[in-house]
């Protein structure tokens, strides 16, 4: 058996993707999966009483211990139009006589190819939850560090008002959270066993198709489905979105550090040690290789999703091509996760933030981010348009006069008539003016916690 | 206010979109839920203290009753990148001077945009489940009439073996269910209010942001969110996904429907009376139009849900176009799912299914559909690669003498010798190999109905 | 006829399009052009001797000046699948009955629709390269002005080296002067007259269907198409990728802009004026609007070039909705580039463009971006990993010292080993590490030049 | 070096690649690609005297005989961002010290991972072009062929008119013709070379920056750049376009193939011989295979296509994530058209045409596709609604009596009065209404014969 598509020696699968979840979808593994479906089929027949015991024995022993060859099966598999017909022929041909009756018994291709995909879905989104926990855990635990680290919301890329870098990760927490809520949904209660044999009926298995799917699917740990998903593919596709979803929310968080990460506003870093995202002509370069990453598969899944959505219009009882179109848009969405997961880990698990740095961007713009908290505060004195006319007027002589906006408030005559000196402070003090975000942090702490505890 | 680019008077909206939904999500359905958004607001305000009721009532009234100038919005939407805020403008205006203040109080344009958009794809979704109660009842309807009627199953447009439209109707039906699932878990837990402030802090409601968010969100009939979801985009995703799931199932059936209608297969039509889906030209056209619009909206949707995946990588507090990318992707989402269902649920309202062209069609084949059914007859007698070595010889002799399989079977001596009269005539039974389809139909049904229940 | 869905009323039709085109491809140009189409059809069938002329003049002057019910077109739509088929029974019916036997004659509702389409298409195309001219135009000038305004260059949103504004503008002016080449090419070469009869053989034009073929094209300025394409669509998907493209690298250069707008970076600002881009409650607000709308086109369209890729696959002689799900798909991409070449354009003309802040931005570094150079100096005396480590080590001095790189080199004993003060000097200097960028730049303007000689 | 990821040994390579474009586009093939570049370089820098003969001949003969480690490179690639970063290390490891500093000299890594990809497409349209050449010359042969084969013209799905399957042939022969157009101008005219340094300005090679990259791409055999392409990617971009349009013309012959070997209709067969397409359970079965293959890369062209255009938008002089994501999207859409190409060649090669059974199919409508004919005849003698009113009767008349459309007409008294038996049999005589089909099928030829001879 060659090594993998996915395994980690090639040029950019650690780019792109995890070790881990490499394997867990390669083609040696979706050999093996479909191995698997076969033992599972032959065990499940004989607990039916359709398989001697002695047969599903053998066909469990071989699907285990022998090595089928990938390339044979791979070229024959164009004959065919899938890779499960030539690895049941040669299946058959690698257990004794007495057990070729029992092997693939009321199934099609179809049901090893999707079933083995399940399989190898259920493995992948493990592997992904794992790093998504830490994910998780390390957004908890940034959001509760940094919830007085004060600094600038962005709102259109400009400076709007103070936010606090523990309500920032908060966001990503959310994000997180409903992802995992997604993937684990998908993986436990819609990955699913398919057997439905030559277009669905079960009939080659008499009055034990339901007995024999029931089996099947408990072997695998797979969900027993209502009926055949031959052709309605909302499993598939499902299991597609929410991967993009994933993606999407990593790559709103990947995005934000890239832009924090600036040369100019500097607020965090990638933290990986020297020899991480340097440059060898450029010295001074730290680049935020692994958000950049992320980014790559946020920018590759929706493509991928789409394409999901695409197959589900799937002809009759087996689609021409639509179905087949599943396999490989299916792996590389894992794949994508499985990278942008890991990188996610790692990124979040060694970044530096620099609290001081957020602190003196917010001061930066000289008092102008509590032009919205001073007009507040003026709005309960005057009417709330003249108290923005005023804001507006002291913005713009502090820009004409190169002073800062809250020098000048606080000597600005018509201000001091309405405010006093400690209320000016009070109305220019980011500190006081983060809203809820201490109660909206800890909403999200309860929720993840909670979702945790269940989980 | 001008008539909305989707009420039923365009050239294509009936053909793409459907008048409930199109009246739903159009421009005036959006500027006036952008001012419902507004009324809640200040009711919310009013709730918690900060809005005098008199204020309040008065905003709810010209909320109501005023006609605002849409093409004056639309223009000086530019300059702010987005409809509300020159609304707002608009708004604060035509309230008297003692009111003002408390117009849009403590919101962004964002909040009202986004939680003006969650009131569209509610009173959309209505619409659209309406029509998908029907559609899902007519395929329960239809599975169950159609339980014993046989027909060719047919994988990869190839004859596979009988089944029975009853369980063809059948995958529908659950197809439909499962996407009816999701728009009510949408529609019920997801679509939520969006009420964060200039970067979703909500620094401008002080201590009362979180009390202002609930009553807003309730007087809404909208679900109020763990955190404000400015840039975690994920439920305007799922929103996007579940559409796009429903289209796909229509596809599915829709494509079932156009294959099924063709000349040489003629076993569906559409049966909408006498000016339906003829051509001019040609006097015997009974195109399947309703089938053929479903696949129209099954083909646009996913490029359109893609948009909705790749928007979710959103900056900082307000994304600099992924967010203003979501308002038309989302709209015609909507359009284009209420056309589908309502196509959908006309279609199959009056489907004309010919249940003697069916079995007509499965007989044509000279028995061939049972060449399965009698191998495995045979696999109790001989082992089953001589069984199918059996099925394989007869079929080319069949081929070879031009007498139809079926009754060569009846006279082959190597068959005989193993199947007597009546069980060659029971393996060549389509009625006697349907399998498990009576019970998986059964669980659909039951499924169907609980769902309907709980709903 | 109704106000079109896409006229400048609408609220957010000026966000994503731009007056001329949302006016050129509106429900009421294309009725129009349908109608156009229908009386090219007749003048070339009189052309041709197949219509009598006084019969081909009545059809013209109707087309001209009859007002036809777009409402019920649109309602009669439905039965037939497309709106050309009711508007031919209207046509019909408002000719005298002698010349009824004329209107249409040879055609089927596909040959209007897409001619139809096509010239929709031109005359947008038209207006979205005026538009487009004049942001090359604009390019050319900024990037000649600004050859030797240095800045920062950055790659992976890091300093990398220094760069001028002129050359980055030389790359957003190659990539539209490449689109421009593309759509002039769709514009002139591929949009094409559709003339097929009811299945592509022109049939019922009987000897005459090439002659006719011939004047129909030549009357609408449409191209002569090798045969009937309406099941080889890669014209459309030809105006799709090409306005793809188009918004693709448009939306490189707002994303530039909105890069270079941050705050914390201040090199360029959108100039419209006072109103444009703030903010109600925060003053201190310049968002770039422009910029992120045309981002958000930028989002929109892959989404939907990929649909149009998606239908090309169409089944036999007319495709069952892969055909109409072109329709939209075509007019929404042609009214976003419509919208984004506008916005460009304004943005361009407008831009405000602080030199002194680049040059600032730039220094801030403290030399570190001429770490390259001085390397590549140094390389002239040691070998090059000696002077890569030089360099480095200098780097890492200066952060420990906080000190700048720039005073650090002027003072390392090493450095000043190999290099004289005046080496130093100018191993520092950003103008003297500009490289190729003077020539390239004036490659870029000449190609330029001479594209806009030839069209 | 390990087996690449797209070797024709793995499980679903050759269902969806070629082995030529697998292996042009695989691991093994980039790493190579790679070093062809720095050699490329060496010797370019050689050329304009900056590096050493002997340096430059050095490095050519590392880069070609030289075992690089590509695990380790692909582990490396993680830190750097990119697999071309390592690679650089460990080639300057491998030559001698005095060599070293000419390595990689002036260049990035994105220009050597940018460059090798123009190689490796290059290569792998090579290899595409030759089987598309076979597609073209075989669907040219077909059409000559079967230039008067009467078949039915399906629209809709539905019967419509006569047409010939050499006219059906031809559309697929424009499309396949123009696809190869498109990517040939690529080939020859877009695949151009990268180099511009850290950040396109060649600053490093001072004044040498043009003179060197004329070299490096002559010596590469691409396309020299007006100026560095690194964050203007129309280039990629119609390399992705071009793709998708291929494939989807050979889906749209591919869907066409299907449709016409379904088992009602019978008129073409995939014809590989006995064991291609079978079934193991269903020995009836003749399964669609190659174009069934070509479906799925139909399926999934259009999303990687998409991502293609949404990567376009890339930050400054090197984007975060956008540019990483080019690359596999890119060697998927190459090996996804390898694999639909050469399915189309081999299919078309052995396409089984039953000239009969398509005439027997155009028959059993019993004359109904000749309604239009009869009608165009009538008009000559009563007026056009009177004749279409008169087809009508009669159509629905013989449906009622269950007599054929021709029958009925023949006998009918009404039609009798305005047409001689030898007009109605005239009228009802298919191949007297193939229209314009021989001139239109002999313009195609002509075109495609002298493309033909300008390629």
């Amino acid at each position: 058996v060659r090594p993998s598509s996915s395994t980690a020696d090639g040029l950019v699968d650690l780019l792109f993707g995890s070790e881990a979840v490499n394997a867990a979808v390669s083609d040696t593994a979706w050999l093996q999966a479909m191995l698997d479906v076969e033992a599972a089929l032959a065990g499940a027949g004989a607990d039916a009483g359709l398989v001697p015991s002695v047969a599903a024995e053998e066909i469990a022993v071989t699907c285990r211990d022998t090595m089928f060859d990938m390339a044979s099966i791979g070229r024959r598999a164009v004959g065919a139009g899938n890779p499960a017909a030539p690895l049941v022929t040669d299946l058959i041909a690698a257990v004794s006589p007495a057990t070729r009756p029992y092997v693939h018994m009321g199934a099609t291709s179809q049901d090893i190819i999707d079933t083995s995909l399940s399989l190898l879905a259920q493995r992948a989104l493990d592997a992904i939850l794992i790093d998504l926990d830490a994910v998780a855990a390390r957004c908890a635990v940034l959001a509760a560090t940094h919830r007085e680290t004060v600094m600038t919301a962005r709102t259109l890329l400009q400076p709007a008002v103070p936010t606090t870098f523990g309500f920032k990760v908060t966001t990503w927490l959310v994000g997180v959270d409903e992802a995992r809520a997604m993937l684990r949904r998908v993986r436990f209660e819609r990955l699913a066993a398919q057997l439905g044999g030559a277009a669905g009926t079960l009939a080659s298995l008499h009055d034990s198709g339901i007995e024999v799917l029931r089996g099947f699917a408990r072997r695998l740990g797979l969900a027993e489905p209502l009926i055949p998903w031959h052709t309605d593919r909302t499993r598939v596709t499902e299991l597609a979105a929410s991967l993009g979803m994933l993606m999407g929310v990593l790559g709103k968080m990947a995005r934000d550090i890239t832009l924090l990460a600036q040369a100019g506003v500097a607020e965090v870093a990638e933290g990986e040690g020297p020899e991480h995202g340097t440059s060898s002509t450029l010295p001074q370069k730290q680049n935020p290789v692994r958000a950049v990453l992320i980014l790559a598969a946020a920018e590759r899944a929706p493509g991928l999703v789409g394409t999901a959505f695409h197959t589900m219009v799937q002809e009759h009882e087996r689609a021409t091509g639509a179905w087949h179109a599943e396999w490989e848009t299916q792996r590389q969405l894992l794949s994508l996760a499985g990278g942008a997961s890991q990188h996610a880990a790692r990124l979040l698990e060694m970044l530096k933030v620099d609290a001081a740095r957020m602190e003196q961007n917010l001061a930066s713009g000289g008092g102008l981010l509590m032009a919205e908290s001073l007009a507040g505060c003026l709005s309960s004195k005057v009417d709330r348009a003249a108290a923005q006319a005023m804001v507006r007027r002291c913005h713009e002589e502090s820009a004409a006069r190169h002073v800062s906006f809250a020098e000048l408030v606080a000597h600005d005559p018509e201000v001091r008539q309405h405010l006093s000196d400690a209320e000016i402070a009070s109305a220019l003090d980011p500190l006081r003016y983060l809203g809820s975000t201490h109660e909206l942090i800890r909403r999200a702490q309860d929720a993840h916690r909670a979702a945790d505890v269940r989980s």
